[in-house]
């Protein structure tokens, strides 16, 4: 068994938190002073544990137990939003940093190894799932380059060069040597904690769609002007909004989430009828079925309500993901694991993106949630108890040991 | 028979409209040079018909046939909107000044004469309705003086100094002199157009409510909370929004008017459920019974809607003017001028607030209106054929003649 030490993953995870600390949280945008600090740590430490370690020109940080023929992919990221929380990203990255320092003091050796990463920019300074998207060859850095911060004036290419990763080696996938991918993580909702669960069993991470409605009718005197005359696009998008999340209950999918929340009024008058009103929806679901159902919902209904109120109607496509299954051999290890532990556990899909669904199509992907308290995430207010904490380790590695014994004596 | 001369008004409409002329329409808030400069031309064109003129302590033009025990009022304002048409107001008090500078041309003389007036500041440049109120005795200047222009960091005290009206008296409505009180106006709305009549009757000046219904539920992260933990405060409102819509239609009450015109989400944001929602309401009636029941049905609702989301909810209420209902028997004389004159009318409620809503509980108050082309008002595109204008004189010609004759030999 890897004998792994919760106290020095424990002191690790908060000395991290020390890099950009804010309050009881931390300010670590990707490439900024404090996150390239926080890398250089990083590599530090995942040196100190015996990996060969690196930082590739992507400002991924990825470190290896040496002399193995495969490894088996531990990571998420290290970077934050703007006044994020301690625990989003770290915590998986420094779980992956215990396991492959434990397996080095094993001392045994073994054909499978352990490669930690901890990916760059998975929040989206310059793009979301930056670091992993191009570590799986979804995306080219020759197309991501020019990419600017949306906090500042500075390009992609300008802050690697800044931080000195520019013209470095990229490290990639390599499906000859990555027999899969774990990733821990924290919740960021509210379901475990209120069903008294330690471990969530991610089952897929669900494909995200957005649109946008926009009803254009005429701005008329809200007095002088018969009802019947009026072409009011606020009336068709309240009708369509109430007809959307109906039709969204109606569905027999239970783990379908939506949220009508932007809306934009011209001119915004009390005494002015609404000319254009324009109204944002995303929706999210393991499906892409749903995802379909619900995409040809919208313009059924779009065209249906504004008819009724006499306004011009179109739909605007936004991004989409496509939803991301789990492993299912990896997660019957994880539920085995966690049975083993006496961790009580579920499975649930993940609501929130992560870089696990760079992996999923690629080879065997898994990931496991601990609670987040009171559902928090992407605020200074993100914790999670520190039993728990350890708990999610203990788990991953009792997954881990049985993953990489595999292949030793 | 007042001997009106249509092609003088026509002339001294459109010269009215060069003051602040702005492309098609007309720039002239109240209190700008450019109203203190139409102030100055319509008092000399009343001396120049033969009338006692004055412009009073308030900035209103007032302007009477010389020598008469008892007066009609009739009048508008010639102030503008910022961008407004040519019409809006000035039509109105173009007519009385004609109507008066006939009855002077007649050298009939008579008890009962014409006071034209026009009324400073209907629009609200520092409070709306500001002449005819203060002259009714409805609000008192001390009150007012310290208003500031919501374009200008100039109080009303101020400006009228700087135009020169300080320390003027003031005229007032005078029960024991004035008879009844007439007002012109175009119509602001596309009913007369669509149903092809030149002269509307209006019945009554509706009232008008603001209310403002808010919604609070929590912020949550729109992918990780499922639907039946959210407190989604936009949920609430787009119910409100339809039931409310729902309930107004169902009342038998066919000239009932709202709008929902105003929204405001926070945070407002694709990926956050919306903590708070506010939807800004205005409703319109010719009775304070349907106001009231209005009312009372958005709290009832609101109530409603935010127990069905778990999230909290409060109204505002906002401004409310009472209904004015117009004379019966001016009502019956307008129709009947119109009818000798072969002018096509309707009775019909105004659903804009107008200067007569002052006298209505004070003297016998009428009003007429003449079509707007496309409806449209408060817009530089605001235009009336030149013969409905000149059919408005006509029929109120006829209505004043009736009238002052009453009193001569």
């Amino acid at each position: 068994m890897l004998n792994i030490n919760p106290a020095r993953m424990m002191t690790d995870l908060r000395t991290l938190a020390e890099f950009g600390k804010h309050g009881t949280g931390v300010n670590r945008r990707s490439l900024t002073n404090e996150d390239i600090a926080a890398r250089s740590w990083l590599l530090e430490r995942m040196q100190a544990g015996g990996l060969e370690a690196q930082i590739d020109g992507l400002g991924n940080v990825v470190g290896r137990t040496p002399g193995c023929k495969r490894y088996l992919l531990i990571g998420s990221h290290t970077d934050t939003v703007p006044k994020g929380g301690w625990l989003d990203g770290a915590m998986g990255v420094i779980f992956g940093l215990e396991l492959a320092r434990a397996w080095v003091e094993m001392k045994t050796g073994g054909e499978t190894g352990i490669e930690v990463v901890s990916f760059n920019d998975e929040e989206g300074r310059f793009a979301a799932l930056l670091g992993s998207s191009v570590f799986c060859g979804k995306r080219s850095i020759a197309t991501l380059a020019h990419l600017y911060a949306a906090d500042n004036s500075l390009s992609l290419s300008e802050a690697l060069g800044k931080a000195g990763y520019a013209d470095r080696e990229f490290v990639s996938l390599d499906l000859n040597r990555h027999i899969a991918y774990l990733e821990a993580h924290i919740e960021q909702g509210p379901v475990l904690e209120q069903q008294g669960k330690t471990i969530g069993i991610v089952t897929e991470i669900v494909g995200v769609a957005r649109a946008q409605v926009i009803f254009t009718g005429r701005a008329d005197h809200a007095g002088t002007t018969p009802m019947g005359l009026r072409q009011d696009a606020a009336a068709a998008l309240f009708e369509f909004a109430v007809e959307f999340a109906k039709y969204c209950r109606s569905l027999d999918s239970p783990q379908t989430v939506w949220n009508l929340g932007q809306v934009r009024f011209d001119p915004g008058a009390y005494n002015v009828v609404t000319r254009e009103a324009v109204l944002g929806i995303e929706y999210r679901d393991g499906s892409t079925v749903v995802l379909d159902q619900i995409d040809g919902f919208i313009s059924v209904c779009a065209k249906r309500c504004a008819e009724r109120h006499n306004v011009e109607w179109r739909v605007q496509s936004g991004v989409r993901t496509t939803p991301a299954g789990m492993d299912r051999s990896l997660m019957a290890r994880i539920e085995a694991a966690a049975a083993a532990l006496d961790e009580p556990c579920i499975r649930m899909s993940s609501g929130a993106g992560h870089d696990a669904m760079m992996f999923a199509d690629q080879i065997p992907t898994g990931m496991l949630f601990v609670p987040s308290r009171g559902g928090l995430s992407h605020s200074i207010a993100e914790d999670t108890r520190e039993e728990d904490i350890v708990s999610g380790l203990k788990v991953l590695a009792q997954v881990v040991d049985g993953l990489v014994n595999i292949g030793r004596g």
